[in-house]
């Protein structure tokens, strides 16, 4: 059984926590936050993880926790001493001075999240791609949403049919549905380096693609979608490509012609299979877009920002443990979070 | 136990079907509908229908369903030989259509939803308000989301401290999360008629209330907000208003000091407590905005458009069915239905 803590208890982090109770392998041992917020307290005394310990993550954190009314089980380093790894969701900045301070010290392995540095880990995950990668190492960061939905798409594009080069094009949600003061609220917002850090990002996953990506912010909350164009390697039709698609684990196809013809429309989906949260780890292709003409293959695909990256977390875990291969794990956190 | 079809498989009707369906003193013996739409193959084939019987609303209804590969059980007058009463959560106009060639005929009791004519139904209902108003009756309308919201708060403060006259002004939702065409996108739509027909709704509940309604049109999909000011009859602070919200069952509390300062954090709320499809059946009041100066109370609530009606429509069942007074068939429907 290992020991898990998750540091963080933010969008990303409360859904990691969920998720690591559920597994039959793992303990949830505890988490950790430094801010009384209403979301750490729906979590922890309304919601699944109520009875879950709580640490402090910084010293001065314990007063302000106890202050607002939470049971704090104690300081951050306690739990540390009796953690296999800590699963980091902390913002960007953060995650790295909990490396250096925290972590290392300690001689606890961790896992990091997409906003942290490149060089906060020797590998980018993403568990379709590179599970082997993370083997028995101390620093892992799972890569971004937007970039775990790239790489789950385009590695089986190119395992099984060949991949040249590839364009993404990304449409990003301005902020999550809580996240009501971010912007933009009413125009596009293109990112002005191209390309945007995502096709590095893939890189880093898989350094023999050739992939530009450029991106646009836009004023939704539910989800990104993505714009791909592919040069093939190989011959292939369309139905080959759905083929591919419809394989692949995380990967699923939605259909306007069914009437799930907007991001709108797929999470009135999730919501009406009760997902909770309406999440949707999965990477979604909209199978009617699948399209070829000569050797460019063409799709647009949905990511679900809050949740595409939990399943990837949890394989990481069983990756630099050493409790599991690849193929394993994906089927036992697919079986847990009820993905096919 | 009393046997229940649900006529129509939208945002209302699936919803109630779901919630009949946990009833331990009802059996839901179907659902009807005209459309194979994306939406009725979802619930009924993965969803928490899945084995509910299917019935053609419409006679040519029937081979597009089972074209779409459905499978049909009958047409509805089947069902209606059955029923006990028909949930009928069809679009307005079809409702009267429905009730004049299906319901009358077949002499079955039916339910009508917010939108429906006035003429329906000689009652127009809320739980909370007119409870009793509806026993034994064989049509009852329940009233619109919003004005389920006005009659919950209303009908208590009115109740308990007493209410000289309201003034409701209302910004309304431009559609559900699924209904990506609708609008505004990008612009407030003022309702020219003052009254809007909410206050006129109210008083169908409630005659004696001396009630005015503005309303307004915003774009976002999470839920409707009021802004409510009355004017008491008799002397009450805040914290006494704010008793007697605690006291009702289906309202609830949130702050903003607490971290529930919009509707987007309220419904992060919901999907923490893993709510299925995030649905608040609840009027939930910000407390902090709950302010007495003088005879004049003030408060916000939000009204999640979706799901606040599904609790009275259980309600009405046991009415018009004779099946439970007011308070056990109100304890029966929020325990089913994880409410306070």
């Amino acid at each position: 059984m290992a020991n898990i803590l998750v540091n963080g208890v933010g969008t990303i982090g409360k859904r990691i926590a969920e998720a690591v109770d559920k597994q039959n392998d793992m303990e949830l041992i505890g988490v950790a936050d430094v801010e009384p917020s209403g979301e750490l307290r729906t979590v922890l005394e309304e919601g699944a993880l109520r009875d879950t310990p709580l640490f402090a993550s910084m010293p001065d954190a314990r007063g302000d926790l106890e202050d607002a009314g939470f049971d704090v089980e104690g300081r951050i380093g306690h739990a540390l001493e009796e953690a296999d790894l800590v699963v980091d969701a902390t913002p960007a900045g953060i995650d790295e001075k909990n490396k250096e301070k925290l972590y290392e010290p300690n001689d606890v392995k961790a896992i990091f999240q997409g906003g942290a540095a490149a060089s906060i880990a020797p590998v980018a995950f993403n568990a379709n791609a590179n599970f082997e990668e993370a083997r028995g190492e101390d620093f892992v960061k799972v890569v971004s949403c937007n970039t775990t939905s790239l790489c789950r798409t385009l590695y089986a594009i190119d395992e099984d049919i060949g991949v040249d080069s590839a364009v993404a094009n990304l449409v990003r949600r301005g902020g999550d549905p809580k996240q009501d003061s971010r912007g933009p609220i009413n125009s596009i917002i293109p990112v002005s380096d191209v390309p945007s850090h995502h096709g590095p990002d893939v890189q880093e996953v898989m350094p023999w693609m050739d992939i530009t990506t450029l991106a646009v912010k836009v004023p939704t909350t539910l989800s990104h979608v993505h714009m791909v164009n592919v040069e093939l390697a190989d011959d292939a039709t369309a139905e080959d490509v759905l083929d591919v698609f419809e394989d692949r684990p995380r990967i699923r196809l939605e259909y306007a012609s069914e009437g799930f013809g907007s991001t709108g429309k797929v999470v009135e989906k999730m919501r009406d299979l009760h997902r909770p949260r309406y999440d949707m780890q999965e990477a979604t292709v909209w199978g009617d877009t699948v399209t070829v003409e000569g050797d460019q293959l063409y799709w647009i695909h949905m990511v679900h920002q809050e949740s595409i990256v939990v399943p990837d977390n949890l394989d990481a875990i069983r990756a630099m443990l050493e409790m599991e291969n690849r193929d394993k794990s994906m089927r036992k956190t697919n079986a847990s979070l009820d993905l096919r």
